[in-house]
């Protein structure tokens, strides 16, 4: 898409710090092309083995590129970044990184899976011989700086946003960003290829892309919290054969969630011939995970979404 | 819908417990029809005030029209609820308990709304002048009767069911419950003509129906909790014109979810003429609560999906 700027990947940074000096100032309005690496810095590529993954060095995590300094943003507005165009490498790759991930205390084996899959026509993706995963690219984190200063990490996400991953910032769909800082400085990155939602392993199919958006600012927005809207559809890609669903049940928003995650790779593993692990993946880039009910005191509902059309 | 058994209101109960004699006893694969009557056991109408409401026995709350042995039924088994088809009644009632939902701090002043829809095409149903609700009918509370003695409140639910309130437990949705007692012991009621994830202000669409279910038995199943699997789609009645999505973000879910509910709130006053507890209600009634990602340790993404078709 032709846009009024380009931003290439060499101009990314590994926190988020009001101090880091702005690479480009945009009018509200204006768009936006945005070269981005993926959340290895660019040490995974598409032929990468597990024991080149284990090697890199894991403090090279999820750069974003930017800052953009949007003028007449000051804190107490809102900025409103409207996703126009994802193109998208043709490949990605999701891993089970020790540590990290909803199941960390079960999964203690790293696992890497390399996805291929067709930029133009965004056909599902091969997993295996059991599975494959519809595609709707998107933008993991997108965030403004924060007003406190010093370097904060890139994981946590926080209320000027960062690492939300939602998965529906996507085409089409604006995000609103509560500024703290003069011109917001806005970076993103981590762009992903598909993600269900809770990213339960802790990856998504991570895979470099150039993003395009529209920046807008909105005086005196207030936000607590960043904001979206979609244009459109959400799950059409995924819900044609409707869902298998596990749950947990429980006083304990995140153990239900663990109970549900659990769920689901079980019923994957004893209908297919997946290994744990790679159920434990797939649930990460297809499956949403929904709050059924928060109401009924003492236990709350949580349930796990996978979409049968993704089974073969 | 013809089925091989019926059960009228009058055989319902108002609590969980293995010691309530059966009032059918069903062969695996058998359809039973089941009257149902609403979460205030009838003493909310179509006609009801809120004064009338108010002087209500609040003691008698969510009754289930049950139970029914499953012959084979064992302790380890599944039995498998398919719902095959909902009467529904044309009304029902939303309210805001005080004390109950979750921004219960927020909201103390009760509310009502007596909701009138058609039954035979199930149109959107209306909510004041701004908004209209796609009803997609379901059973809230469907469970077995658990191992542990005694009687144990309808209230929250449990890994043998009850109160899931899981609105997909629609047409077409086999739903897997764990059977702790010989018999299993199945009850259903709390049926709601339409919900949103997370029932957020503790209450939907109240509505008695008469239910039809064909009951299966899976031997020596071993489930953690419930599982469900739907046939069809579960948001194409809600997702054709996107949505306002709110989130909240940090180390807590019950938190994030409790802010990206207020943000919703505050959204539609801003846009509506609406009150905020009518906001509320609404959001209970259509709006969808997802944990957008939950390992981006140590802050958490939950977001509040709200259908943009629902407004007018």
């Amino acid at each position: 898409m032709l846009c009024n700027h380009t931003i290439h990947k060499h101009h990314h940074h590994f926190g988020w710090d009001n101090a880091i000096d702005p690479i480009l100032t945009v009018t509200p309005g204006e768009t936006v092309e945005i070269e981005t690496i993926d959340a290895s810095a660019g040490q995974v590529g598409p032929d990468t083995t597990l024991e080149e993954f284990l090697a890199r060095d894991a403090s090279r995590v999820n750069p974003v590129t930017g800052p953009i300094y949007i003028e007449g943003a000051e804190p107490g507005d809102a900025v409103a970044v409207t996703f126009k165009d994802f193109q998208p490498s043709g490949w990605g790759w999701t891993a089970n990184i020790p540590g990290f991930g909803l199941l960390a205390d079960q999964f203690t084996e790293p696992a890497l899976h390399i996805w291929k899959y067709d930029a133009r026509t965004l056909a599902p993706a091969l997993f295996g011989a059991s599975a494959a995963v519809p595609l709707r690219p998107f933008c993991g984190t997108v965030g403004l700086a924060p007003a406190a200063p010093g370097v904060h990490s890139v994981i946590p996400p926080s209320r000027v946003g960062g690492n939300l991953d939602i998965r529906d910032n996507a085409v089409g769909t604006t995000l609103y960003l509560p500024v703290e800082v003069a011109g917001g400085l806005l970076s993103l990155g981590d762009t992903h290829a598909a993600q269900g939602d809770g990213e339960v392993c802790g990856t998504a199919i991570e895979s470099p892309m150039v993003v395009a958006v529209e920046i807008g600012l909105i005086k005196q927005a207030r936000l607590a919290f960043p904001r979206f809207e979609t244009n459109g559809l959400v799950s059409r890609h995924l819900d044609e054969a409707g869902y298998r669903a596990t749950t947990g049940v429980g006083p304990d928003l995140m153990q239900a969630a663990r109970d549900a995650v659990s769920g689901m790779i079980d019923w994957l593993c004893a209908s297919t011939n997946m290994a744990a692990v790679d159920a434990y993946m797939l649930c990460s880039v297809c499956a949403d995970l929904r709050i059924s009910e928060i109401v009924d005191a003492p236990n709350w509902t949580v349930s796990l979404y996978f979409p049968k059309m993704v089974l073969r």
